[in-house]
């Protein structure tokens, strides 16, 4: 899922976001909830008419953004943002204007049905990493009964609703969270508080651990992740969906992603190249420019070359889960995890 | 002419660009001998191929950023670009690195030749705004002089190459500038050094006095200029052709063109509304998407924002010059330049 921030994917219109075939995107509760603000939403009928966009719309809970991007103070000699959490919610100030808000399981249900998305994440606490074992414990405890809250407030049968499964890198919470969440017979099952700055081997763990135990007629998303690696071993181990910002952010820094690696297009070497960025590439980018003309446009800081990276990065991980669909339909996944690792890491 | 400095026109892409219908754009050759460099252009066989632009390019001749964007210094008291005007040419600072060049007429074409425009212009002189009547009498001559070296040192015949008009808001200096330079029978006349502080009123003025005196075969073009208004009266007034940065740099700053005057996007009054910023626009952006939603990605600081504003004022520019172009065709002008108006100035 590309990552919409805002009502928009970030550096490219709705149609050119439609030309990498993107099948859902994901938009932030958070920052939804603070600017344009609910009283817009509500007025325009939601985000997929705010926006124009008829593709499915996943949002977050807004848990993860209170917890690492509300207003921060210094705790402890330590910048951390500053939000209370009770049993009934999570208070924290706004990273726009300082103001003070409350985030309840069912306040936010409620936003995420004003803003009409297709799927819905429950409140959840997002602990730090790394964390005690007791209070990851008491975390991912609240965490589900405030999923029992926020599923008993939801009001819409067409908007589905997914658990967080938390834990920290514990297996025994992992289990637990699990357990508890797949009691509550919800929609899908999201696996939060991984990629948070754990080795990959451990969130590769992690997430096995947790596939293992989700019924495998329901959905398993893997939030936050992640670079192509990350993605192909996920879903080696059971994983459906992501969401990242990756392509997006590494295209505004310069940062493309080719079947033959990473590249940074500002670089010399490509002064002279008339060659598309990544040959097995159909995008718009790679269609109709050399990476000699796009290392110019990043070089002259032209807002194009963000638009035009921007589509090449979302083309190339669209494209990505879309070889990785074909191959699992023609029990090929291994073969072809093989031979994109082989030109991907040379 | 839509404004293209650095290989695009910002905050678009080509395609974006060709939804607008532009007949031309404008290049600017300052920039593009900085950066890229001649070596890149000459490698990618000129402008044309580089940025994988098929319609017509004009370029400027430098003259009038090397006077107005090369690096400047303290010179009694006022900040001025560092330049030196010779007979041979002008010495200037490049604003990027400070390092120095030194533009002659000759040069000039070279570097244009490169770029592969369809339409060249000289090097010309571009006096500051006021200046005195004696320093404008000769700057006019040595820009008169500078013309005829470049045309004699020009090579390819599918080039145009236009000669450019000065002498300040001296009505005897731009007559003697217009017969001296229609005297050399250019493909085209360029009206410089208007639009540049002077009052609408002396722009109009002047430019009159000068489209009297050129051939009515010869296509006249009115440099960096300007507002609907200005372009309307301008025409009005015998001008074809007209370049400006507004559309472009005003869609950045969030003030976009209608038929019923500008609006600044971002402004409270939007926020609820459902309506496309113009009417009567038919661009992409208009099609798609309210004002209350452009108001959003504006106030949210979305690249996506700079993109739709751009593209909307671009066609609002385009579909001007159409309809003026049909106007006159239909030996109607006079009533298209009062409806617009009683619509755009109420």
């Amino acid at each position: 899922m590309p990552v919409g921030t805002q009502g928009t994917v970030k550096a490219v219109t709705k149609d050119q976001l439609l030309s990498t075939k993107p099948q859902i995107i994901l938009g932030n509760t958070y920052h939804l909830y603070l600017r344009p603000g609910t009283e817009v939403l509500k007025h325009f009928g939601g985000l997929h008419r705010f926006m124009n966009w008829e593709k499915p719309i996943l949002t977050d809970s807004g848990g993860f953004q209170v917890f690492s991007l509300a207003q921060s103070k210094e705790i402890e000699g330590k910048t951390k943002p500053e939000v209370i959490v009770t049993e009934e919610g999570v208070k924290f100030k706004s990273h726009l204007d300082g103001s003070w808000h409350f985030f309840t399981p069912e306040l936010v249900i409620d936003i995420q049905e004003i803003i009409g998305s297709d799927i819905m994440m429950p409140l959840d606490e997002c602990p730090p990493y790394p964390v005690s074992h007791q209070f990851a414990e008491e975390s991912l405890k609240r965490t589900v009964r405030w999923l029992e809250r926020a599923k008993k407030h939801k009001k819409n049968d067409w908007q589905a609703l997914f658990g967080i499964i938390q834990g920290s890198t514990y297996e025994d919470l992992r289990k637990e969270s699990t357990l508890r969440t797949v009691e509550l017979e919800m929609d899908g099952y999201s696996i939060g508080g991984l990629s948070v700055g754990e080795p990959a081997e451990l969130m590769y763990k992690m997430t096995e651990i947790v596939t293992e135990l989700i019924p495998k007629s329901k959905p398993r998303y893997l939030m936050g992740v992640g670079t192509p690696e990350n993605i192909i071993e996920s879903v080696d181990r059971g994983i459906d969906m992501f969401d990242c910002v990756m392509p997006t952010r590494n295209a505004r820094n310069g940062t493309l992603f080719t079947h033959y690696g990473r590249l940074n297009i500002k670089a010399a070497k490509h002064k002279f190249s008339e060659e598309p960025v990544d040959k097995d590439c159909d995008c718009y980018t790679c269609k109709n420019f050399s990476k000699g003309y796009l290392r110019h446009l990043y070089n002259a800081q032209e807002i194009t070359a963000l638009i035009l990276g921007t589509i090449h990065n979302l083309r190339f991980y669209n494209k990505l889960m879309e070889d990785i669909r074909n191959s699992i339909k023609n029990s090929k996944f291994k073969e072809f995890k093989r031979e994109f690792f082989e030109k991907y890491l040379k």
